[in-house]
């Protein structure tokens, strides 16, 4: 059934304007300028049939935009993400237009009363409502959203991970990214343009609007479109310039985006841009192209003479939105409940960062849902660990952490599990998509190697001092500090089996295996004779009690071996603490926690990082709001001058964060009880 | 006089190799492969006169690069900026080859032993010490350390900032950067290049180091040196490409790049890239483009094998860099020490934000060291306010983060007083760079609007939610939230005037004008008069205060408000609580929280952010650790559920951080005193 697509258009653009101006807020010309791309892009009939054999079938082939609207979720789904969240207005208005027949019913030209609207247009004027599904930007609150958007750039990205994994799954779908042009002045849309074209990504359609003005006046570019044609072929893709509200030339555009490719040749794989000139607020005349109507909702009054201008409006007419051509399943998941464990020997010296590796390694070989991403450094961060037995699951996304976050949250959308790691000081690059990610509820796990100034020598810049806070500020999101390589196994573990967002810390320096892991000759075990220490999130482990303890001090990382030799040496002087490894920094253990507090009083913090966020801060406030402690003291021990390079033992007494620094503490302490 | 390039590159790889084997680490085959480029421009002779003629004079016109060797602050000296800073080893390399004549003497040939060297040869033997100025990355600890780097693809940025303020101050310096082909997949790069060129920037002049080879492995392009130059010339560069080993194509580079415009004509302001195709770890055939020399210094057999190679190496001779061809004075500075202040009404409603640019407008009216920087949004943060009477003041830099936070380090270095703008939400995208500006100990101030749920309708995309923790994780780095128009306008007046980093958080929302603000009538007074409230960093407010307050409420920006609006219900129910406004959160009052906390033992914080790292956790862990303090509570209002759309009003309810929710959490304290 052919959809009449200037009446759909037509249709969309009085969604837009009604509901805008019902909510008091929003973004008509933004959403007014795409309007025409989108609803070709939905309801468009495609004449090429899934093989480029060309269809004389009136009814054509189906729309260019393939899902089952019944079940977002389906893996043969195409995927639609509005990079330029602010469109939000014409995102839910297509939903609003769009529709579907049920059980596969095929319908005649008349019979467009039969397909079941995605959504009901009368909750479009719920718009910005508190109680609505239709946020300001699209959130996951309405379903067909892919990912929150509304800080720019970000979409691209996402795009990027769906589109690389359709093919690594063998999946059919298509993703397509709509962008404005004052968006892709963001450096990640860039890294996004040349990560895709690398990974040969012809399964990726982005879409830029180009309507010439941004928030506040003409972009750097303005009306130049064959200068963003040249910057996206510069970069490896295929770029196609048209008049964003002619359908001839909208039509053949995406004709060209979806015709399957020939077998395979060189230059032939590439992503496709579609470039289309737009007017700003286009279909009212009196703020087309004007300065100043960004991002405001037309007055009662205004919306009137638009409605006028609009003219008559068939709200009966439904588009219809062709469900997918091939139905594959997606059966990925974990064949065996746990994985092998790495043999690690009590008092042998490895680094958590090479733990990680191994725990990775051992992870991929059993759960298929698993995808490593690193940005240039995983021969530092040991993510490179799986390339031995599963390269297939490893995606190098080169110096560009903002594009690889993104990626990763599009994988995490599509059922992976995404591992991403590179130093941890370079995840404060990618941090604003972290935040998106956070808002997404994604299920991404965040390792973050080379914490603290324990790095010594390549200096400060590559010194990770405050991603604990960074990471504890997003909501729902789990921080670890493993100390050891045999706790680090076992919280990768933790963190793979749990939903959400993690961030995993972990160090460059050797230390000590401090927890029992038994040894395993000739056959395998039970995996369950392995676990002699539990290791969880919200957890914590006591290293070292007694009912003499005057202290506690709590140590992750690297200062939790400083601590224990404190407590060595004190124990000498005939001094007693207690050691406790706070491995889980969000969610903390507070029950032990207020047990150490009553019990000691004194409580020392020691962290390789920065005060602020830090650790020290999260127990001194989860304490503080306790109704029965009273009568204790917290102390912090962390850095606090400005870091430099140095060896790393030198840069822990510099910072006062070792084991002298911890000595002197409790002594204060010991001689003012 | 004539510099011997071959044999002063020679030298330059000697001390490479010598000073990372010393150090057992750094990167001497990143410096290696960027070595004859760089002594080139640092050394070889420019056959042009500033004003393009050529020179027949054997001495030639001096170096390319000219910078007062014993001025490094010289608003005149070229600027080179090492955004690939791992080379470092080559960084300090040049200037212990580099020398110059005192007092201008004009020297023969043979007389270059009268050249005074910039560093001591020997002093490259401490590389990477504890003790040494010559850190892993170059940091500020280094003299010609135009800005610390390490975190990749943010040399750029900084650049054009220098470039920008040259043009702006009608500076002649030329602003250099080196940059790898890795470090160029970083978004910010892209950013840079884009604004670089709509701002004319042909004052900056990059270097592109093609040397193939990554952290592991080849970077996407490999050495297609073409595609970089398309991708240059479409971000509006020229681009040269060179063999970066042939010193005949590097002069040639260097002269075109030099070359003064001539009478502007469209098409010519460009800057200019050199893409350099070198080999990684040239001048030591056993690690040329190999992989696995990513970062490895030579072992000490290793060094004598390539020392060997070197040949003779004479350590006598020393570059001669010419000082810069115009001295050009800088006076900028303030022209009346207070700056005019708006009059606010009492009991009238001003967004904070309106009130920034208010004060902003007043500043750059008395001190010409301010610029402003806005990522598009200046309509909404009102940095916009500059624009109508000092429109040269203001630098848009499009919705491109990053890049701003570079520009605004690279102006911050040149003696301005960059005030950088953007939602604070966005402040997030450009965290990483803000670090490396805390690194650098710059003095930027930065002002984060639209913070908190209580934007409304654009909803949890748009929130500043984490900017509070972000910026009191850094180093130095005030964090000031005003809570009304008065108090902002004399806390960014102080901002101004303290050194270094500051960031400054603003709402959207209307509030009432609390503090007190005198009217002036007619002529000027006395700007202290209107002085009645002291606010200073590291002060805070007690609004309310009485003998028998039960609880202490601190708020900061719009939840001060809620809580005054509790105070008044409490009172008329006979409940008595303190009132502070908590606009200095770091550094914090300790005195006036210690004084509320001993009289009143209960501590409510309400703040419009997630908990972690945020005000709650910064006096809870401020209050741990004093010695004297004991038996108080103090308990947290902050966003802890998914924030969404909504009007204000309704979404500080949700978040149980509005009056109501304060009323009572303070009547349950009230029931169980």
């Amino acid at each position: 059934m052919k959809n009449n697509l200037e009446q759909l258009a037509k249709l969309v653009r009085y969604y837009i304007l009604t509901s805008t101006t019902a909510a008091g807020s929003g973004h008509p010309s933004s959403s007014l300028s795409a309007t025409d791309i989108m609803v070709e892009l939905m309801f468009g009939r495609s004449q090429n049939k899934a093989d480029g054999s060309a269809n004389a079938d009136e009814r054509g082939n189906g729309s260019f935009f393939r899902a089952d609207l019944n079940d977002h979720e389906n893996p043969n789904n195409d995927r639609l993400i509005f990079s330029k969240g602010h469109a939000s207005p014409l995102f839910y208005a297509l939903y609003a237009a769009a529709g579907q027949a049920r059980n596969d019913v095929e319908l005649n030209a008349d019979e467009h009363g039969k397909l079941h609207r995605a959504i009901d247009p009368e909750e479009l004027l719920t718009l910005r409502k508190f109680t609505s599904r239709l946020e300001g930007h699209p959130t996951s609150l309405f379903p067909f959203t892919e990912v929150p958007t509304g800080s720019l750039g970000q979409g691209l990205s996402v795009g990027v991970g769906m589109a690389l994994n359709a093919k690594l799954d063998g999946l059919d779908y298509r993703t397509y990214v709509l962008m404005g042009d004052s968006e892709i002045a963001e450096g990640s849309v860039w890294e996004a343009m040349a990560v895709a074209s690398f990974y040969n990504l012809n399964n990726l359609v982005a879409v830029l609007d180009i309507n010439r003005l941004g928030q506040r006046g003409e972009t750097m570019l303005g009306v130049n479109t064959e200068i963003y044609k040249q910057r996206a072929e510069s970069f490896g893709w295929n770029a196609i310039v048209i008049d964003g509200h002619n359908f001839e030339e909208i039509t053949k555009a995406f004709e060209t985006a979806t015709s399957p490719q020939p077998s395979p040749q060189k230059g032939r794989e590439k992503p496709i841009m579609i470039i289309a000139r737009t007017i700003k607020g286009k279909g009212v005349s009196f703020i087309e192209d004007k300065d100043g109507w960004h991002g405001k909702a037309l007055s009662a009054e205004e919306l009137n003479k638009a409605l006028a201008e609009l003219g008559e409006v068939d709200k009966s007419l439904v588009g219809e939105v062709a469900l997918p051509e091939r139905s594959k399943s997606q059966e990925l998941g974990i064949k065996v409940e746990t994985p092998k464990f790495t043999n690690y020997e009590e008092g042998k010296k490895v680094a958590t960062r090479k733990a990680y590796g191994n725990a990775l390694a051992n992870l991929v070989e059993v759960d298929e849902r698993i995808v490593v991403l690193d940005a240039e450094t995983s021969n530092s961060t040991y993510a490179d660990s799986v390339k031995k037995n599963h390269p297939e699951k490893f995606v190098e996304c080169f110096i560009a952490e903002q594009n690889m976050v993104g990626m990763a949250l599009g994988f995490s959308r599509r059922g992976k599990i995404p591992f991403v790691s590179t130093f941890a000081a370079f995840l404060s690059r990618a941090f604003d998509q972290i935040r998106m990610s956070a808002l997404a509820q994604s299920n991404i796990k965040f390792i973050g190697s080379h914490a603290g100034v324990s790095i010594g020598e390549d200096g400060s810049s590559q010194m990770g001092l405050e991603e604990i806070a960074m990471f504890r500020a997003l909501p729902e999101t789990v921080v670890l500090y493993p100390s050891d390589a045999v706790s680090t196994e076992k919280l990768v573990l933790e963190a793979a089996k749990h939903k959400g967002n993690v961030y995993i810390q972990t160090t460059r320096k050797e230390t000590e295996i401090i927890y029992r892991n038994d040894k395993i000759d000739g056959n395998d075990k039970n995996e369950q004779e392995l676990m002699q220490q539990e290791f969880k999130i919200g957890g914590s482990c006591t290293l070292k009690s007694s009912d003499k303890d005057i202290a506690t001090v709590i140590g992750a990382g690297v200062t939790l071996h400083e601590a224990l030799a404190a407590y060595e040496e004190l124990k000498k002087e005939g001094i007693n603490i207690r050691v406790i490894d706070l491995y889980s920094v969000k969610p903390l253990d507070l029950e032990s926690l207020k047990k150490a507090t009553v019990e000691t009083k004194n409580i020392i913090v020691v962290e390789d990082n920065h005060h602020e966020g830090g650790i020290y801060e999260a127990v001194a406030g989860a304490l503080a709001s306790v109704e029965s402690l009273s009568s204790y003291k917290v102390a912090s021990l962390s850095v606090t001058k400005l870091p430099r390079s140095g060896k790393p033992d030198e840069l822990l007494a510099y910072e006062e964060i070792d084991k002298n620094a911890i000595i002197k503490l409790v002594k204060t302490i010991n001689n003012s009880i």
